[in-house]
């Protein structure tokens, strides 16, 4: 059945904050990918299939910080899937610690495969994948 | 006189590069930032100034990517004011190599100070900043 | 009672491979320290301790790389502490998956307060750490 | 003429800086290999040469840090070239601020060719690189 929503956690590493004591921005940006290929290994795949021979690469990434993360917070990052294509998929992704949301972000990756050239290029979602993904309810990513 | 434009680079470092044998997408915000604060510091500042003892937490990033960048690339970053108010600043960031523009993107930094109870409150810009930075002309930010 | 052994596991993140397609050497350094800070929070502390208003700069660290470890490889980190005195501890870390050792290496702590001038001072570890913490056998760092 | 030495200076950067204000330690081995890439660009050489077709895993790596780098100092990192065999080559490097040395680390790198199963094997360094590269005189390295 294909899912649309998954949740993981992990707890703030000290080289992943700054001199400002808090977690770098860009980090956040880690953290969602890091959902991204849990969410995956959940559905029995892995981002990096060598047999399919696909790749996802980031086209659009977004995120709004609310509060900041600190060192050894437990992060819950929630995810969603917020629109799905033929040939893309994207992401929403709420992060919250302590039952508190401290920002929300997402991004869109395409499909692609390498030409002969070696340049990336878009193609379809394979179906064994596309079949295990679906877009959520709009009622959830209204939330 | 107010700046609202900058232009700095850098070459791709091996570990900014990943498994797919590009730059992780995470690295433009830091790219950015490295723009942001290489700015302050052609207008005779630091972001980090102890004295003022301000801070500049990012609120919003964003970031389109377009093509990738590989190791040793020379980046170029053009950095824009994309909009100034009492408390906040917007940036504008186009990361091109070989004349061909990679990547688009930005983020609003809000300036704070810390509250005796330790949080970040969102304070006016100091007027020794505010008078070095200005928006840039509508024209510049549509190209 | 005191511990001298500790073990955990994590899984290689997308973002800390390279272009040649491994873990880039510098993050088993980063592992090392997420053991060595889950080590802290198995004996109920964190190494960032607001009431002892200590620090714990390395002073040292080295590793031997043998095999390469690729993206969602299974790590277990097993820390060892090899000395402890009366303000520094050094730990032994190996890491393996599969049940094959990948990389062996070791840091050198030292308890440190700030003076008022604000550098970092060694300082004798706090009872209530140092009665948690003993040097491991010979034997066993010998394995 | 082979070389066995070189200098070159990085500013310190915020996302390399952690919550105890300072650089984090696992970025000093980033900075050693950023001057290890720029010591082959200096010899008119990439350190990932398509055309060779090897590559440079480091087998050893390690560090004594004596004092914190902060963010905006401006760091110089000294390269010698410590020893060399017809697979390997071993740096030491030296990084100070303000005159001041701060740390002192080094790395072992060999050169390998992938086998065509995939596996990294030793292989002897081109010689249109061994040329080029020499081990520095003693008396340099024990300075």
């Amino acid at each position: 059945m294909a899912q649309h929503e998954f949740t993981t956690t992990r707890r703030v590493e000290f080289n992943e904050t700054d001199a400002a004591g808090i977690v770098h921005f860009s980090n956040f940006y880690r953290y969602m990918e890091y959902a991204e290929h849990a969410f995956f290994r959940s559905l029995g795949r892995s981002i990096a299939d060598a047999e399919l021979d696909i790749g996802w690469p980031r086209v659009h990434s977004h995120c709004d910080f609310k509060k900041p993360l600190k060192f050894e917070d437990e992060v819950e990052i929630h995810l969603l899937v917020s629109a799905k294509t033929s040939k893309s998929i994207t992401y929403q992704f709420r992060f919250s610690t302590g039952g508190t949301e401290v920002a929300r972000g997402g991004f869109t990756v395409v499909c692609v495969r390498l030409t002969e050239a070696g340049e990336m290029k878009a193609a379809s979602i394979p179906p064994e994948i596309a079949a295990l993904i679906e877009a959520a309810p709009e009622e959830k990513l209204a939330g």
